[in-house]
């Protein structure tokens, strides 16, 4: 399975009054994740926007074990948890410096036209990426 | 079931280059959501912070079936889900302009000592707020 | 002279482990206060960005007296502070609920095309507005 | 003179419907970039604020140029500007992946106790820091 791992230095802007980072910030980190590992599949997020098609975001879970704070580093894994030819699931850890699991998650994306936001098709639109993500996730089982 | 109905205009920060509002700002707006629902019951939670504990998110389910976007003004409604003693669960609808439901979600709760994020209890830190969490969780059966 | 006053509840996402809201929050403020003195002015922002005309931000100064906290409610006061064909100019000013200023600043403006960021002018692709700012300015002065 | 040099990958968060990145990014990116230029002149942000003080922003200046978009990596350079025993001023410029310089700024910070945010002098709480400053401007004149 290809797993991609992304370090990110937390950012003081990222911290709330609690003095941990704030939860929505898990979002963005699985962003960066996911945009890494794609590249690392050989595709590319930002060329797939330019092009017709987006792939935005369905369906969200974060389980949330340990803060993450200002001064740590933390490793983002993501990987290719699932794709049925419409739906893409992403699943991520997210470990502090002591490599511990304090976050875990997942995500669920469709692809839409950018201009209507009309359901679309990985399969039309990008059959090379189609075909790899249905070729991993088979291995995958 | 005591429902709070807070209304966002959609902040132009709030949205990405897809020219919708982010996925992880509904987070922001669940708090606010939250927060308000918290005073609607008779409790602050920036005076609980005042105190000696604060109540971090431990799990996040967001499902989203419409985009916002800049120009609309939403209406986020936020009810308590449920109350066992040790966790605490909110629940949330995002409705558009038109009235149209475009994100549920739920946020799980729990109160933790603020300087060394051990868990603690809010019947010993707030009896009040927990004698009206577990009467409004029994009428909601 | 027209001065927007806005008022806007502090999120807790807003604030950062200082204890205060995170200084990068105060140019989404402005935002917010800009928005709604063009609205007040007869002008919509959202319908402009529909047409083929952007408005960017070239230069930004902010000025930081007194910082704002969780569970205040600020007032954004926004004001025309200048138009010269070219660059508008807002003012603003931020008040706590004690109605102290605790933080200044100005923003300024041009006008490009969407598709390219190509300079623009407001008097060929909004000329009512252009009319309207100019003999605002004027009166100001 | 000392400049640190700091690359970040635009982030998809950091975008806005306007299709570039949010003005309000480039202080959070002005931040990352003096963190690291603090840790280049042998200091800590982190630990400074684990003790009895923290620096705020008091003045903040930025220029705006051409946009950053996502898909870019951009550099940020930053230096320290000045520095007379109560006020730091840092300079910042940020590079495309054209080494176009595309946005420059300053910020000024000062020291207040943590508790209280009543002012403070570097020189009592971190004489090291203090005079690796006054060290720094002496030689940047």
């Amino acid at each position: 399975m290809t797993v991609n791992k992304t370090k990110v230095d937390v950012r003081y802007a990222e911290t709330d009054q609690m003095g941990v980072v704030h939860h929505s910030n898990y979002l963005v980190w699985f962003e960066i994740g996911r945009t890494n590992l794609i590249k690392q599949l050989g595709f590319d997020y930002a060329e797939m926007e330019a092009g017709e098609v987006v792939s935005p975001v369905i369906d969200v879970h974060i389980s949330y074990k340990k803060p993450a704070k200002y001064g740590d580093t933390v490793m983002i894994e993501t990987w290719l948890e699932g794709y049925d030819g419409v739906r893409t699931t992403y699943s991520y850890n997210v470990k502090n410096s002591a490599r511990e699991v304090i976050v875990t998650g997942s995500t669920v994306h469709v692809i839409v036209k950018k201009d209507n936001f009309k359901p679309a098709l990985l399969r039309k639109f990008h059959p090379d990426w189609h075909q790899t993500y249905l070729k991993l996730t088979k291995e995958g089982k």
